[in-house]
């Protein structure tokens, strides 16, 4: 009978159906209402965010399980929530799907949505169902946020220091192996494993917010996710503060894998660090002293990767001392 | 250059200046960080609802313009807040679109749910662009409300009188005039326009909780809309409650221009207003004083359907005074 039940298609199982099957992975008080109510603290200010991912353009079998899909898509909302400073309070889920897709799919999918919300203390209150001819997903996360501690982009200011957490170029190599399995033969089958997670199960840095609000005072700060890259975080961030930024080569975090298995030269590990994107890592704009602080809460895990300046140029420093300035038409583009 | 610029499309402009474009229909403050920041009002919970919209399955090019889409799109959300006793506090928009679709079709899109956002005094405040192959809506609307004034489906109570509001079976009606023009011959222009307006540009019910919100004390209501009809709005809530209802025939209201024209026997109408769906009116259930002041105060476009009776049973009482008993089955499902 199991056999039988994942070959059932969301078309034969009906909407009244699919949605009861889905009712067992969303917070039991939220379900069977036109809308789900939440309770922000006092004093809280709301956070929302929203992304649609669709099949074939953001996902594909080739390289994302249904669950990857769903772990992928909720932790891509979540990494928003943490670039505004704020703790997530649920996220909601609106699927198009087709009618000959196995419901064993749409099992799968909110499976790692949940497992994802779940590791970030959140989770899932409320959605839509509807057919449709590509699989595509749209998901709103909510968050609060004290309104002192509020992570903008527009706020960064000379003398900031820029703090970079993770590593960069992870999420893309891991693409590029599950693309073309035959790259990295260097690599040990641990980094292979390890730069594949990177993209499938990428880790929303909330760890890096609660950090940031154990110091007293918290510090004021600017920033976003590098979901779009590292190279687009600090661009953007400069364009909306109207400033600009001097970075350092030496302090870009990749992979170690990248150094000891000369799988990239340095000059392409540079550009998939730079350019990559999906690593969801945040890009934080401090004072230089609570820069410091931070880089050794989280254990060196984050670097100081330069600093804002005045002005509009975006200057990389080469190893070698030579200036380049940024590029944001290398940035991933939608259309 | 007016005609070659409606011939563009959303691949020719690209992402950014799609993305520019859009913003001058949102809220200014709401723009340009990784997700928008909202203060609800002390006290108030907050209401979450979300709907995708797929071109081909919930709206198509042959009965909506892209500025309708926008509209009914933005008023089905709306009406999810309204249904939950709220008031609203902004909407989130993603979209998914062809690379070969008219940026005049965006334009369009866009100034419909404005102008519906507008009228209800709320705004856009986020969203999302993806590139898709068919074209796809996913709106989130938030709103707040006082916990003692919140509206559910699952607190009626025997006794409790059924208010329904507006008039049932236009907006299927106009659905029908703008898919087969040659229908409804013995309607005058005035009345096809205004059934074809109720399919284009239903008008969320906020009004109506307003009204029951300057009551002192505001009563206790519970309830839903009608977006999926009348019969289920009805059925969803005796079930989510678990009592029964006895609902009157003679009190369906539907359109004059049914009753004048004789376009449709009157087991048609019937069908039409119990099962038609998306007239986006409420169905509530109060204590009968209560009851009988919203329906004075709204100047009697609102009626007493029935009321709530223990046990599980549905019954319609027909004119001739004989029983039926209502059936979810004929309401609408999507798969």
């Amino acid at each position: 009978m199991e056999n039988k039940n994942l070959g059932l298609t969301v078309a034969e199982l009906g909407e009244q159906q699919l949605l009861q099957r889905l009712y067992r992975f969303c917070e039991p008080s939220m379900v069977g209402d036109d809308a789900a109510v939440l309770t922000p603290r006092s004093g809280h200010h709301l956070v929302v965010t929203t992304d649609m991912l669709v099949d074939g353009i953001h996902f594909s079998d080739r390289t994302t399980s249904p669950a990857d899909v769903g772990w992928r898509s909720a932790a891509a909302n979540l990494s928003d929530i943490a670039a505004m400073g704020a703790s997530p309070l649920g996220l909601t889920i609106s699927l198009g799907l087709p009618g000959t897709l196995p419901v064993s799919w749409l099992d799968q999918f909110y499976q790692g949505v949940a497992d994802c919300l779940n590791t970030y203390g959140t989770a899932i209150i409320g959605g839509d169902l509807s057919r449709s001819s590509v699989i595509t997903v749209s998901m709103t996360a909510l968050g609060e946020v004290l309104p002192q501690e509020e992570i903008l982009r527009s706020t960064a200011q000379p003398g900031d220091a820029i703090v970079v957490t993770g590593v960069h170029g992870a999420a893309r190599a891991g693409l590029e192996l599950l693309l073309h399995p035959d790259w990295g033969q260097t690599l040990s089958l641990t980094e292979r494993l390890a730069l594949q997670k990177a993209h499938q199960r990428p880790q929303p840095r909330l760890d890096v917010i609660q950090a940031l609000q154990h110091f007293t005072p918290v510090p004021r700060a600017t920033g976003m996710d590098s979901s779009d890259g590292l190279a687009d975080a600090v661009l953007q961030i400069c364009r909306a503060s109207g400033v600009g930024a001097e970075i350092q080569q030496t302090q870009i975090s990749i992979p170690d894998s990248f150094k000891n298995s000369q799988v990239l030269t340095s000059e392409q590990a540079l550009e998939w660090a730079l350019y990559g994107g999906e690593d969801f890592e945040l890009v934080l704009c401090l004072p230089l002293s609570s820069a410091q602080k931070l880089v050794e809460k989280l254990d060196s895990t984050a670097v100081i990767l330069g600093q804002i300046i005045a002005g509009n140029d975006i200057k990389l420093i080469r190893k070698d001392g030579t200036k380049y300035f940024l590029d944001l038409q290398k940035g991933y583009q939608h259309f």
